[in-house]
């Protein structure tokens, strides 16, 4: 089965808007061909499919409330070919092999997770949850395109979105499978873990001036350097990121003007992203960060200016179904590894709906969005199995 | 007098390569307009005029040894009017003031200290000093002209370069006065400084190599983040420059791979600058700062890569005309202080030749290199003062 689902990955990483790599944007002529291909796999196991308003296309079976399991099947550009699409094909051979179920299943292959083509994101997802903003149709991609535009091209119906919303009592609750996208389970020597919450996450935009001079003029005790300023905070958001369990700060980009060899730098732009599976966390360790940096510029007589410019809370898994999931983990044999995910997914928007839950999967060297995204056939046989095992046990423990 | 001194320097600044702005590159158009304006206010000021066969124009007075004066006339690319501009109009100001003396004097308006134009710079100065090499000449501008091209275009006399360089019994000396582009005498509330060395300089390019990742799921005991190491390693370069007095060091240009706020940054290039007056204590710095980051490479488990880009020798200006100018300070009522110089000049090329010495005259907020450089005339007048105090001593000590 294994052999299947990987041979499938690697047909559908075939379908890109791109030669030469893997790019499939929402709503695009390689998303539009990733669905037709998609919902054949689905017939083949059994589904009833449809696609619906906004572009994602759904593989129902059997009657009743219904649990719902899913991932998304567009890409980031030049992408790997297990970042949602392996939550998806997953899915579908776990229904497959689960056989006839005492409830209502339902894979959904969301078409808009990356947020890549249009300025808001996780469409298919809050169209089930009933959380879409029809504002968002009016967003337009690089080219001009509305999305609203591109979706009644792509053969949805911008004015049926609303009714996609699911009523909580139809729903059983909502499970996704994913490439952890972090080192980790690697690191543990694990096949799959069992995602705890999807983290909070903080931006901020950081600007530091000081003095530009001449490097070879200005003497020590008269600068006011921005970089140095601006070295003293990084390592202050490490220091904070590495004060807490599970939380994580980082500052990933930095810009130095006038950013010349011989050039006292007399600004400096850098941000911050903290993320932490508790916002209570999360907001310590930015409060934590503001008082260091506040420390810094004062000490170092720079100007500091910081702007926020995201803020996300966390979305805790569902207690009740992160423990069937541990529980199908341990009956294949395998310690249960709990884990925050890093990175937002499908199940964020989903949880506004239902309790949400979610299995990770080791991934090569932790990396993803790149074509070097890489896992092994055991690892993906052995997250079908824990999915069949918690499909069978859901069945039986449902009440 | 400093009224006629700051309107030349007005009306020089007019003849710029690019409207809108001062840019005034060797052997330009704007360089020949400059070479004849000045001309004309050497023969006013009793001098003897010719340009030279590398495009310097000089101006003679009296017989016998001669004491050298001058500084540039070319400019950087949106320059100020007083970088080299002013050293060369207020010699010619001295010596017309300075009234006869009992040695010949040069006013020497060199064409190439910036350097912007060609690979090389210096070049008037090592002509004077008998060290210009011929290979300079086929060296290009963005235009794909080798300056011996652009040269002979001028007027100028490519064969005839070698023949300019003096022999050290004609000359007495190199005096060059100069805006400081520095704070000091700004802060210190001093019209002039003496200057003791033009500063030796070392530059370095630097690659610190960690592992990219994603800033959402890279737990932070997991990571090898370029950026804080790079960090440490800027504080590191300031704590040398602080630990040494008259020392330097500075990171002016920063770089980082991938780039992005959501990615914990994998590779960061940064550059080192580190000068001295003395080349013990430049040396001494440099040992330090590879020291510390081995040190800093090794506890965070990152590839650390140095290249040296850059090494100039410091050039100590001459104790008997340093001294000399420093009396002559005094008799205009100001405390000499003495500071090194972190720029280079067209000094540090003639120092081969004969002893040199150099006055720094304030400049508004220690800038230079930008069209926001000013000076006042009460300080261009004391300037002036001072050289004609210093000539006509000279006169009186010479041995």
């Amino acid at each position: 089965m294994a052999d299947r689902l990987m041979r499938r990955l690697a047909e559908l990483a075939t379908l890109s808007d791109m030669p030469g790599g893997l790019t499939r944007l929402f709503l695009s002529p390689a998303h539009k061909r990733a669905v037709a291909l998609v919902e054949g796999w689905m017939r083949e196991a059994g589904l009833e499919t449809h696609v619906d308003a906004i572009g994602s296309l759904v593989g129902r079976r059997g009657n009743g409330k219904t649990l719902l399991l899913g991932s998304h099947i567009d890409t980031v550009r030049d992408a790997g070919w297990y970042d949602g699409n392996f939550g998806v094909l997953a899915a579908i051979e776990a229904v497959q092999a689960a056989g006839d179920l005492p409830y209502g299943v339902e894979v959904i292959a969301f078409g808009d997770e990356e947020g890549v083509r249009f300025p808001q994101t996780l469409s298919g997802a809050r169209a089930v949850a009933g959380t879409f903003e029809p504002a968002a149709l009016a967003g337009r991609d690089a080219d001009g395109i509305a999305m609203g535009e591109a979706l009644a091209a792509f053969g949805g119906d911008p004015a049926g979105i609303a009714s996609l919303a699911r009523q909580p009592d139809e729903v059983l609750g909502y499970i996704e499978l994913h490439i952890e996208q972090g080192p980790v389970l690697e690191a543990e020597n694990l096949a799959v873990g069992v995602v705890t919450a999807i983290n909070g996450a903080s931006r901020f935009a950081v600007v530091v001036t000081g003095d530009a001079g001449h490097a070879g003029t200005v003497p020590m005790a008269m600068r006011r350097d921005a970089l140095a300023a601006a070295s003293e905070m990084v390592l202050a958001v490490e220091a904070v990121g590495r004060s807490m369990p599970d939380l994580v700060a980082t500052v990933g980009a930095i810009a130095v003007h006038p950013g010349a060899p011989n050039s006292v730098p007399g600004l400096v732009k850098f941000t911050i992203d903290v993320r932490a599976p508790v916002d209570a966390a999360r907001h310590e360790a930015v409060l934590a960060i503001t008082n260091a940096f506040d420390r810094i510029a004062g000490s170092r007589k720079v100007d500091l200016s910081m702007t926020q410019t995201h803020d996300a809370p966390a979305v805790a898994c569902s207690g009740r179904l992160r423990d069937r999931l541990a529980g199908a983990v341990k009956a294949n044999g395998i310690v249960p590894r709990f884990l925050p995910s890093g990175a937002g997914h499908d199940a964020m928007a989903v949880a506004d709906l239902c309790p949400v839950a979610m299995l990770f999967v080791r991934c090569k060297g932790g990396v993803s969005h790149t074509p070097a995204e890489s896992i092994t056939p055991e690892d993906a046989q052995t997250a079908v199995d824990v999915l069949v095992e918690f499909l069978r046990k859901f069945a039986r423990n449902d009440d």
